[in-house]
């Protein structure tokens, strides 16, 4: 399979042709440091079921119960691979230099499934999705961080989200449920979690799109103050409650949720622990409570880990800045500090990778008009985004935790968790 | 109030009364000092809606509103109580030295609920049932320690806990099931979580009297490895499955968990985890880790707590020496060295309080038979401890948390909770 002469891709550029020969006297032997370069990398990993390419045909791994193959364009991204790592191979895809033919959630998996069993090797692929996080220590890196994401337009979101616009795990009591089946039986779950009743004062903490507001006014009869800090979002939620009819039973506060001002019957957040930080858990614990009644119930739900361990830097640098997914050790320290009981938490990791799978199923049919608003490096960015966080959930990665709490003196906590079903 | 002649109670020793001189010249100035010292340590305990009363009649605390009146009934026991707190006061109620009238968990509820709102006062009464500890550092210590409780005699649990010997809480889907109904709703409750299916491989760390083990397998067909460390549990529990038939399907080993041998579907303790020790979790976390298939379920039930704090010491030297009630994030100590994924925790603490309240009830109608098996000591230390256990659980000094998990890979996990209800 070696081949004396290296092959120019068309994708190389002059600079890469440079890069490739800076650090090789010949041709010849240049393309062999790139081989092994190849065969190192693929052992590292694990050796997964899944054949790696170069742009000349010299592959490491077997075709033989293969289950897809990546292929290295060119010179440039096979360098900055071995010295970057992650990002470069994410980077790498998004851009095109990198090719993967198979399915792509089903090679992630086996990259997540061979890391796993070698756990001291550390490489690359190995920590995709699952290692560097910024922290939104101030008001304005939170704001800034935020804006990243959620502000890039709501018109991309709508393209593959569902009617009530929620970017949060759904629930399937059945697992052939819809997107938006999930998404009203994920909020009638938080709703019974939190013994929902009309006319209960509700503070939401980061409501996104204000699916879950609008939920619990319109079949719960509550009133909700919401917070969030994407101005898009808070301007999509106002819109579309005054549309609906429901201004008056909820009021959109764009601002943070540090600045959350009275008391409730309910504290929730779906969503918005992962973007607060570490750093941030005490002040989080002292703001719910703050605000919450000596009965109140309250319940946060969000992306977790088994155990710490930074998010991964591609998705930090690319997708979600100042993301951070914390253990359970780590949600107490929102708790105990303010004696706060734990009631109840449920792990919804395998809802949430069947969630994301229905995500990129709409995302993938939409291709025409999001490559319309971004371009085609955009979509091979949020395609790697998604396949790769279903993999995380589906190989445990990932968790995602609803924990119900209150104070430790209420007594009028639910008798047993029956009412959920 | 103030009676200016010292009383020697009947109770009074020669050695009590000089105690008593020992701290005053005249009798007089000897009696201010302890009326001083009752008005303070009523002040202490945040002024609770309870007369104390000296053993002249000087009382502390307005009649007004009472829920109750301590008497104590003589000087030692005051200052004792002034000087070592907790220990003092349960040793002297136990000792008939201090009299209590009213409902003693009313009384211990309202000791509790001021102390909740006094946080920085610190006393005796306050500590009640809420503060050192043993661990049970080697096997030996293990041992001794669980001898002191559990090997008091199969007789004396038998008068008051259900046919099936659960010295642990129980579960009412009904609160006003019978004792013998929630304990078999518990065990249900705790074979369903684990999804429990015939012919599976249970191993149970801390089996007690063996009632969970012949649950398992008379209802759902499974083949149980039972470990205790309590010769007179084991002996009782191998009896009985002899007796009901199940020896085939179960074997008793008397033998500390740290010894559990072989790999099973199932891992399960249901109130052990009180008398490890901290220091000893990681060694449970790996005993688990060693022992799981790798689609196997584990639960852990367990006494705990919102914040970390040792317990109570009167519970520690006279009751359960080495217990330990763990808070979430620490038992995340078992779980994440080993990748452990939480999927389920429920907070059963009203729970126990109901099924302290049954076993209270039941020891009191049998105080004659307990007369006859120890003295009228050892009935008021017990009276206490359960009626104290009553109200650490009502006002959320203890939690009982059921903490379900599985290896972080395992994605035969239910769907959701609904096979529970």
């Amino acid at each position: 399979m070696v081949t004396k002469h290296r092959v120019v891709s068309d994708g190389e550029t002059a600079a890469q042709q440079h890069y490739g020969n800076f650090h090789s006297t010949t041709r010849s032997s240049s393309l062999r440091h790139e081989q092994f370069g190849l065969e190192t990398f693929h052992a590292r990993l694990g050796r997964p079921n899944i054949v790696f390419k170069l742009w000349d045909g010299f592959t490491a791994g077997s075709y033989e119960n293969s289950i897809g193959t990546v292929t290295f364009k060119n010179r440039l991204v096979l360098y900055q691979l071995l010295f970057s790592g992650e990002i470069a191979f994410c980077d790498g895809y998004s851009e095109g230099a990198i090719d993967i033919e198979g399915n792509l959630v089903d090679i992630l998996v086996d990259a997540n499934v061979n890391r796993h069993s070698r756990e001291a090797v550390t490489g690359p692929f190995q920590k995709l999705f699952l290692t560097g996080f910024l922290r939104s220590k101030t008001l304005r890196d939170a704001k800034k961080n935020i804006h990243h994401h959620y502000d890039i337009g709501n018109e991309f979101y709508q393209l593959w989200l569902d009617d009530e616009m929620q970017y949060t795990c759904g629930y399937f009591p059945e697992i052939g449920l819809t997107l938006e089946g999930a998404q009203l039986a994920k909020m009638d779950h938080v709703c019974r979690k939190l013994q929902l009743q009309p006319g209960d004062k509700v503070v939401e903490a980061g409501c996104g799109w204000g699916g879950l507001s609008r939920h619990m006014v319109k079949y719960y009869g509550a009133h909700v103050t919401a917070y969030n800090i994407s101005q898009e979002q808070i301007r999509y939620g106002s819109d579309r409650a005054r549309a609906e009819g429901y201004s008056d039973q909820i009021r959109y506060v764009e601002d943070d949720y540090r600045n959350i001002d009275g008391t409730f019957d309910v504290f929730v957040s779906v969503g918005m622990l992962e973007h607060v930080g570490k750093e941030q858990y005490q002040t989080l614990g002292n703001v719910v409570e703050a605000s919450l009644t000596e009965e109140g119930r309250a319940l946060i739900h969000t992306i977790g880990r088994n155990v710490s361990r930074p998010m991964s830097p591609w998705i930090d640098r690319r997708i979600f800045p100042g993301a951070y997914p914390p253990t359970l050790r780590e949600i107490m320290e929102i708790l105990e500090p303010n004696r706060f009981s734990v009631l109840d938490v449920e792990n919804l990791r395998l809802h949430y990778a069947r969630t994301l799978e229905h995500w990129l199923q709409r995302f993938e049919s939409s291709n025409l008009e999001v490559v319309e608003m971004f371009d085609e490096r955009f979509i091979r960015a949020w395609r790697l985004y998604l396949s790769g966080s279903i993999a995380a959930f589906l190989t445990g990665g990932l968790q995602l935790f609803q924990v119900v709490f209150s104070r430790e003196r209420n007594n009028e906590i639910p008798w047993s968790r029956e009412h959920l079903y």
